[in-house]
């Protein structure tokens, strides 16, 4: 619809000519011969980004779900919402959807939780806050609460934005647009919008047409032609998602038209409203009840087929994956350094990272960390990780630390004397050492057993999936080998 | 009272009639008869503003003049710049320029000043923060500076930008748009943007439609058949304007095809630099000079009609007009209670008004003030304004104070005991009483012997056009007549 | 302890001698001859002030309830937590005891709620972002919350903190300071904390000795020779609070050792984390709970006297009451206007109030009021209150809008074509009218029967002790009488 | 004065003494045996910062010097003031003094300049909004202006604060510090202002008692009993300054009792008011005019002896120098880690850095760097630096790019295909590389020729001192050898 123009005069005398050049050269791309480090490119964007009318700034509102409601992220999320969890060494699990928001042009957003939202809330309130202000612009958490009219906890996703819903009233766009907000990718959501908006759809959810069926609980939908949602159905042989359509779901091989749903959904303000109040009032859950519910009432529901890197982290080993996949400098598939799509998070003012000697491959440095003599190797270090002498980290990711503390440091009055890092000597593999951690000296994280699933909160570790997670601020004294 | 238009395209091919029917459905208010697919309506949704592709707040750099070079509005700019007097009870001269900006998307702003560029500095760098960061943005203040390459001040519009074009083009913008910042008006500059691009014109210059002539000072120019812009002109038997390019302005009746410019440009990124670095590389004005110029030079330079409210407040009069303007409740020439059309200025935290007795007619007053017993007609009161019992204020602009003042509280260590504020049982009358002042006890402002010019600094006071104007923390002592 | 002391040189030869003078005249006070409008001093108030060692901001941290456990202040917490009810014109409930905070060098304040804590949320996550930050400050609301380990909401204030404890422990203060958020005080809580550092107390609780068993519903304590606190008691014959430690709570008369407790504690750190944990891990209040338990215990209670105004908001009279108060210039009990002790609240950047016509006594206008031809008495107007023509206003506190809004704007869907704001000729008298309201034109809410409670929430209005509260949003037809 | 301490509660029975250990835990420090990796150490700090009274932020306003008059840094100031020359990775030269103020309590900080001063401006209105904005703070800029009483430039640091005395007077503080703005160091200006009031002086200049006599250059005052001031002078046979009080100031060797002047003064209010306007108003600069004027005045002018590291930054080789000093881990001079006084710059939300395969020695990588196969060794790496594969950095400062920006990325209109960063198979040792320079592949800048001085603007660099200077945004051809 909008069509990304600059004019470019073709005056006939001889200073227009000229200029010509100049805007020709302006608005052309050229695409032959990238070398191997180009991903900083941001190619495959236009020039500038899409523009939608009306503006998305002012007529869609963001609904992110800072819980995933069967998120397996435990025990990251002992203290955190999914959306809190660090990842990437600089960020937070929320801070991908949010940055699609505000580079999609969507700067009202509400962020909905109630598991642990004190750590989401701390970092909503503080990360975006310069990016959004613009035109009545904000990132917004809404806690789960009491009221005089309802004691009770969400109830699940559609009960959370039902309960929400005159909060969510107050300015007056014409779209919701639902995110879960424990992905990871890069979309722009106005052309989304668009496409909703061009086929007059009440209802249009996001697929993945790359990802398919890789993971056996995703549920899947059909769609037919001209891009309409038929039905949802499970992957591969699964029973059907339990709802109170079950009669319209089933099971199914998979086959060309069938496609993960993202869990991304694009809903008219007013058939948002209708749905949740008057047609499914009862309904806690989006994905089970309500948008099967709304293709059982002939509205129109609609596809909008994405195929770009997306990872949704669910589990701990979908977790450790895209931490993995973002050390990769060559085929990133998730380009943290795109100036025309930035990520952004909560502001810093650390100091550099300083290093004695240090041979690094692949990895990713987070800001402010103090690395001794030692190696590094496939690894992600958070903020201010501290790596003592001789210690080695592979394959692994270390989220760093909140304070920089002194060895003798004592004002957090904790009873051990191991300082908050990686000490001396250790040797860290396949591995995810929550914040805060105090890993002692010589220490053997390599998983030496290779357990599949094992470890205990008492014992400050648990193994999942064959990778050992070292909890927020646990203590692993010296010479111990996990 | 204020319009709210999207243009309603009426293309003949294919894609645009979809279009069209997609805007007709989004900005019509059908409310009758919806089916049941779509009783989605949007049908109490408003228009939205206009969207420029590629987006304003990408393509498009602004660049405020904070000084006006010929400005007549001393004493108010004894210690200020022209964008910082302030005006209407809470906002400053600048406000209504940047919002401008703003609520047209465009988030690049730079404002260029050097006299007293304190005061404009102080508020630039904490008024806008909160609206503009959005995408990048930022309102920027660039004082006139020494370099290594040149110690000279600016030596007019055209010289500062010129010295400032290594800032400008870090980014890459398409256009920028140059504006003075001492005028009162309303503007989406996406509107002027858009025609200067579907004209594919270098430069495109705003005229008022509605102010022809006014003020003899004013600079005309004549607009040909397809807006071009013929020439630089001046009013009504008035001599030309001094400038290299005299030869083509001639002295002209006012015609039909005559109107004031505005002063507001839109010039092609690689058109102003070709401009101020190789065609007119000594010039330092754009309005004498530059623009004139480009004309000779035959380049594409178009008029864009405006025939909205406009005030340049180029002189105490204007200034006190303009002032006057805003406390018109029906008729508001210049509506500064538009939710669609906000003003930005610093952000308050100040109490609310207190009132002990008032009796208050066609009268803005502004954040903070404490009003005793006592009359308020047809005038301004700014932040912080303290009327003592039995004043009355009537026909005047009255600033208010930067501070609270306690009566006794003696921190400023000043030689008076006059408090700042209007004291008990004086009057004043058509007169503009800058911040901080102290006007005792019994004072009459009322300028009994109707001098049109008068005053001096020494005593505290000027009177311009039958205006009298008491100085920024002027004391008038007690019993005084004036 | 601290001794405000300026360097007085007294030096022997003539520079020195006149720099004296300035040096003595800079830090003393002329307190004679105030006059009666001299209510925006701070006389009261130390020339700087006080300062602690450790300094506040490193060594205290305040947790402030949103939520009061009692409130009866039904329907204004209808949509929101008590803190976050409007107050004054442009204040919020919990601005007052956040600003004590921050005027008191305290910059770690956590809030905690659960009861419609998005209300809240939004507030503080806007509110004082610019005031707190310095040296690691701020102000963080904790919403209740589910984690792994406790499923249930806040069961009372000690169970709260306990349930917080992990978050509060996070930086190395020495004590926490407990607050109720829905008081209207002003008192440097500096103080406080100095007279418990040299007390070497446990625990001290603020009284008020001011304010003595006005309510019999205030817990009251009986405090000691050198200020410790005996036990607590109920006022005048009625029944003790209920407790474990009911044995120690006798019901006496009224009598000079006794003192409303003001529900304000310093806690040592490590002391709150024993009886927290260790002491009494059940139980849920710290006033009917805890606190009595520690003195049963032995620990050092003391008692802290405070003299000044103190408001507990904690039912509809004593709100209304607090608002009345501050409409009163002359002996004004809570200063609004002390530039030593300025009120914080959302920074704001709305348009000055506009008055066509309007006879005002002994009120208060917030920010951005439009004003016709009316009368407003003894009345509180909050910001972008509208008041139609010949509309009078009395005894009442009306709570304003959230946004403007044109007559013929139905951008908000609703189905009502009265505006928001007052209409035309409507007569109100001791009233609570909340926000976003819409009065329509020739409505009388006076209360024409005198009743005492009344009214419903599907009327759109409660009565309660006589005063009429109209609800958020109300809409009330042109000429009803109520 | 200030006598830190927490509270020991000595109680005898059960609980207490339970308690009391936990005290004395936490007031207590452990000093024994600490490590070589503990440089976060911040075991040479009190528990608590000193505390001022009054406290600083209300008694005390800095005035920073943003360019220096004698600078020999160019060509890092071609565009930059000093203050905004980047330093240690993440920081501007004024980080340091402006952090030093912050973490000393001082919240009112004005930074005058004249040269480049846009550079300093974007920088100062975005870096520190968030930590001084409490209780009424701020860092604002003060560019030289125009007035109507004065059309000219600062004359030097005298003229420049006697120009902003109108400014600066605006809060009632007690005394003025005057800093120069590019020094590193670190010193908590409360003591300083201690020593001030606790000897009634008049001014108090500090001076290094660490540093004697290192250049040459710097002003020496020679110090008498009881720390006051005597007399300025030269260091070992150089001639005396040149001033009005020539005859009081004598060439003297270096004794015991001299010291270099640090060019910070801490001057009375009232003092420097009276030196500025009534006994020196023709005096242009305080170190060779106003402050030797003082001493000869009479006045009592006092010595503060810091013996910390301070490093003036006043050439090319002293801000080499200090680079290379903060890439030392063990004995660093400077921590930049240190957790209760913190640098504070602007805030970033940059992505962590990524590495391919590096070999890092005593380095510092600033934030999101992209480096390729390489050797970085006793090097400082700024933010976004990017190094291509098989590139060597030895004994350099790389000062980092501002933007992101890909090999393809034509957006800049550059002429050249050589991308900002260093290119593979370049060697680059003791160099200097300014921001977005374009380094191509297999340029050698190792000073071939051993100059002492040399190259151009022309040609991109500049030897001083036989450090190679590549110039902001320079381009070297690949292939190039220096």
């Amino acid at each position: 619809m909008v069509v990304l123009q600059l004019s470019h005069p073709t005056g006939s005398f001889n200073i227009r000519s000229k200029l010509t050049c100049f805007h020709r050269k302006f608005s052309s791309k050229v695409s032959s011969n990238v070398p191997s480090t180009s991903f900083i490119s941001s190619s495959h964007q236009p020039d500038y980004p899409a523009s939608l009318s009306p503006p998305a700034s002012q007529s869609v509102a963001a609904i992110v779900f800072g819980d995933a409601s069967h998120s397996r992220l435990y025990p990251l999320t002992k203290r955190r919402s999914d959306g809190a969890i660090p990842i990437a060494g600089n960020y937070r699990l929320i801070d991908g959807v949010v940055s699609n928001c505000i580079n999609s042009n969507i700067t009202k957003i509400y962020a909905l939780t109630q598991k642990n939202s004190t750590s989401l809330n701390s970092h909503i309130s503080r990360a975006y806050s310069g990016a959004c202000l613009a035109n009545e612009g904000f990132v917004e958490m809404i806690a789960a609460y009491q009221s005089a009219d309802d004691k009770d906890w969400f109830q699940g996703t559609a009960d959370a934005v039902r309960r929400c819903l005159w909060v969510l009233e107050e300015y007056p766009v014409a779209e919701f647009l639902l995110l879960p907000g424990h992905h990871l990718y890069k979309m722009d959501y106005q052309k989304l919008i668009e496409a909703h908006r061009d086929n007059n759809a009440d209802v249009t959810l996001a697929v993945s047409s790359s990802m398919r069926c890789r993971d056996p609980s995703y549920v899947n939908v059909r769609v037919g032609k001209e891009n309409q949602v038929v039905e949802f159905i499970k992957c591969q042989g699964k029973p059907p998602i339990h709802s109170k359509l079950e009669e319209s779901i089933m099971v199914i091989d998979d086959a060309h038209d069938t496609f993960p749903s993202m869990g991304i959904y694009v809903i008219n303000r007013v058939v948002m409203i209708k749905l949740l109040r008057e047609y499914f009032p009862k309904s806690n859950h989006f994905r089970s009840d309500v948008i099967p519910g709304a293709i059982a009432l002939g509205l129109k529901v609609q596809a909008y087929k994405f195929d770009g890197y997306w990872e949704d982290m669910r589990s701990i080993e979908s977790f450790y994956h895209a931490n993995m996949e973002s050390t990769k400098m060559t085929d990133m598939p998730y380009n943290f350094y795109d100036r025309d799509f930035p990520l952004y998070t909560l502001p810093r003012h650390l100091p550099p990272s300083i290093i004695t000697d240090a041979a690094i491959k692949n990895s990713i440095i987070g800001d402010g960390c103090i690395l001794s003599n030692c190696r590094i190797k496939n690894s992600i270090l958070g903020m201010r990780t501290r790596v003592g002498d001789k210690a080695i980290i592979e394959d692994s990711v270390v989220m760093g630390s909140d304070i920089y503390q002194s060895v003798t440091d004592d004002r957090e009055g904790t009873a051990t004397s191991i300082p908050i890092g990686i000490g001396e000597g250790s040797h860290i593999r396949k591995a995810i050492v929550d914040k805060n951690s105090r890993i002692g000296k010589n220490v053997m994280i390599v998983n030496k057993d290779n357990v599949e699933e094992g470890g205990s909160e008492a014992k400050g570790y648990i193994i999942t999936a064959g990778i050992v997670v070292i909890l927020k601020g646990a203590v692993i004294e010296d010479g111990t080998v996990l």
